[in-house]
């Protein structure tokens, strides 16, 4: 495997030690002790959605609180005819959510023209699977000043995954997040195949965060809460859920999205987890929800 | 699977036929009787690996000669730190050779920003397998009038496939060439696998043409040309395969790549299952070379 | 890759050759200049069943004929309570046809104490996908003066399925057929994928006979005559297809499996590509058939 | 999927419970609170080696000990000039450590005629990933009276494992441990892919005890405890890893295997993850060591 000058472990800033690099997210830092969990739908739908989880799982819930909302606002389908998400519209809805509840907030970026905007508003932005190798748009987010959450192709090998995380690095943003979100295999049981040695690996070969997204990887809710207790088992720095306060009515991805009960009650069972190797789940800081 | 209301057969102007929709490559028609079969390096280098590859395989050749040229002038790379291609430069290059030799020209598009000096240049504009669900870049090519060479992504199911030719259809361009290229698996000996029996399939699910690239698919030189030849008795409308006049002086792709001799033998070899399967190797048209 | 002392190329007998071992099967030559086409059911069913492709396909038809019958009489099947096979009953209606029509018979051995029937009766032990592995069925095998047809494991390297073959040689029996049957992949909408490659690497690495099943690579009729030909082109010695005189009443495999038309069709369509590689369609040896 | 009617969930004796069947290892119970950590090298070298493994790891030490002991007396090997096994003198050495130390153990079986002497002696019998779809050694093991350690093929499906253990189910033996130990995949960073999703619907579809092999997953052994922390957390109910008094004199996967002293830090750092998730590590019964 080729070294990754930038982003690769004894190389770089963090050479010789076991430290990971710390990414700033809003107001959380991902990749110290703190797990970062971030929880939301596939796809923004509405006000009300985001307002349920936001009260469901905020810093204001005593327990089973997250750090960040999810929610797409360009989704990239299959199909062009498939509900390609709200858009500028949907960005409204989640950036006066994630504001009134203190809740920082991620949402993926497709394209080169939607950075700007994307980036003036949202805490993180997420590079979908497809685009793992978009090299343009990589080289693009080099040159922005928010950190990127770089999920793995479908397909990609954990060097080609490193060296994805490298083109934004060596472009000149360090703030990188990786995650392990399933992999393609010949089951179909599941829709994708967790590859929690992959997790295991990026963490000794690199210094950067890395999180689990267990609900693309199953595909069944079902499997979504001891796939996330392994994710943490194995010393990933983090989870991205999909929940929504009413999977059946998700306009995507109803099968693998978790209830917002089942969604708590999952960040309630992974403090063992966590104090088991290290980490912790880390304690609501109460905010004043503006009107 | 999904139907696709534009390139899917049993669907919109091909309806209740077999035939294949023919696209306009400069001079030539893919998708007829005669292969289409694109020949050239992996990079455009220099003027003189151009001009030798056109001397030797271009119209005015006896035999053995080639439809267009392939060369990629922006290369997608999984390492930033390796050579990214020549840029407009390149671009020069190769259009200097087609335009003397009147031998049309293939190359990759990897971003929106690239596609206005492309199209008004290029022949046929190729998004690559890791772009292959680029869907802003897609919908993009939708809007050019200029034909689109589609390479299928590493792990993408044959319905992702369609799909993402139905984002360019949909989008205003009917013009699309498939390409199957070779698929991930778990054996290392060849480069990747390449999928036959997705050709197959293809060319029953769509009325489009469909080509295949038996270089990156084998990744070995030896076994390119066993698998040109099935391709083709397996129905391919074409192949697009790497050659070069030193194959081992190559910037990339070395290994997979075929002398100019050897191109030309292939070429010849392929008359016969043509024949067979009720196809044709087109004969030359000499030309007059400009100076 | 581990070299094979006896199986490979470049050692044993065949060093310093591009020739092919020819194996005997009944009065068929195998690798030679002419095919080696094995048609048949999945799962031998009744008399009449084998009675009627014999006749339609046997050696007195005039074209679009078979060399040798394939009919399962011990059948692995995923699931225990699925059909088995008709075992010794089932010998005795294949032995019964073959015998009378000349035609040779290849069925699957599935367990070393099916070995001493099998092969007092059979022209060709097969040993399934499930088994490439079985090392001491393949030790077993060594010692049995009967040519093997070894099919390649679902996801077995190149290298794990020629050092399956060496474990045969290596215990005495030199008589080694290989055969590539479609492998695991992330795709359904095929079965497995043909890997049209392995073929041509097998044919550089061993100088044993390879011949394709287009049947089980595919899992769909409507793809096998075109990965046939795909075969035949690439330098495969043959095929093994499933036919049936009434797929839609085949106990096992239905889907896949041609009619006897579709498979005198598909044999007579392999000539051209036959010829175009230097390759034949034997013709047939009228033979008097017993009453 | 089919059902499993008698390994299947919500089928047989474990109707409507979320219970797990446990199964009597020697002096060990799988399945219930207590995890299941079995150790040992990948094959049975010397008495020394297994006498060291049990000193070290046996139930006299005070931490970090395991329930089980492993060896493979007879080795499945890709090439037939490898080291096949010790044989039946292995088993002698590995019986007589057993035996004086009060530590059960699990060897392979990959012939229906070893079973009448290994099932003798051995106190639970491995069916290697090669032979799970070996249908007649499943049918034998059927009617044997020891536990049955099930290991997942490389490609198998889940429904096909599960199949697997219903063929030893369904031929009179309930006594069966289901092993995931990691599938084929396209990367070759790690030799295989923990599929610990896998582990979980496991879980849920049979009332059977499942553990993991993550030496075989990874095919590293700095990745090994890390994954057995996840698969623990995941719901598994035990481990099998490889060790070696010095790993790299080992005769196979040296790469894998994890030195005496990692092995028992492994197991010490399974105590509060198997505690998070309703389990134990138990505690060592010490033992009188005949001379």
């Amino acid at each position: 495997m080729k070294p990754a000058p930038l982003v690769g472990r004894n190389s770089g800033r963090n050479s010789s030690t076991t430290q990971t690099t710390t990414v700033q997210v809003g107001n959380t830092t991902v990749g110290g002790t703190d797990l970062f969990i971030v929880g939301g739908p596939c796809a923004v739908e509405s006000a009300a959605q985001l307002e349920a989880i936001a009260n469901h799982l905020g810093p204001n819930r005593g327990n089973g609180h997250i750090q960040a909302l999810r929610g797409g606002i360009y989704k990239p389908r299959t199909s062009p005819y498939d509900f390609q998400g709200m858009g500028q519209d949907g960005l409204s809805l989640i950036l006066n959510v994630s504001q009134r509840h203190q809740l920082p907030f991620v949402t993926e970026v497709m394209a080169i023209d939607q950075i700007e905007s994307l980036s003036a508003h949202a805490d993180m932005l997420q590079v979908g699977s497809r685009n793992m190798q978009n090299f343009d748009l990589l080289k693009a987010l080099g040159k922005v000043n928010k950190p990127v959450l770089l999920k793995r192709g479908l397909a990609a090998t954990i060097e080609e995954f490193i060296m994805a995380a490298e083109y934004i690095a060596s472009h000149g943003n360090p703030n990188i997040v990786l995650c392990e979100r399933g992999i393609r295999s010949f089951d179909n049981y599941t829709r994708n195949v967790l590859d929690i040695g992959a997790v295991v690996a990026l963490k000794q070969l690199t210094h950067l965060p890395v999180i689990v997204d267990p609900s693309h990887a199953a595909g069944r809710w079902e499997l979504v809460a001891s796939l996330s207790r392994a994710a943490i088992a194995a010393g990933a720095d983090g989870l991205i859920v999909e929940c929504h306060p009413d999977p059946d009515q998700a306009i995507s991805d109803a099968q693998q999205t978790l209830t917002l009960e089942a969604m708590a009650e999952l960040v309630e069972s992974l403090k063992p987890i966590a104090t088991a190797v290290g980490r912790r789940v880390a304690e609501p800081q109460r905010q004043l929800v503006a009107a």
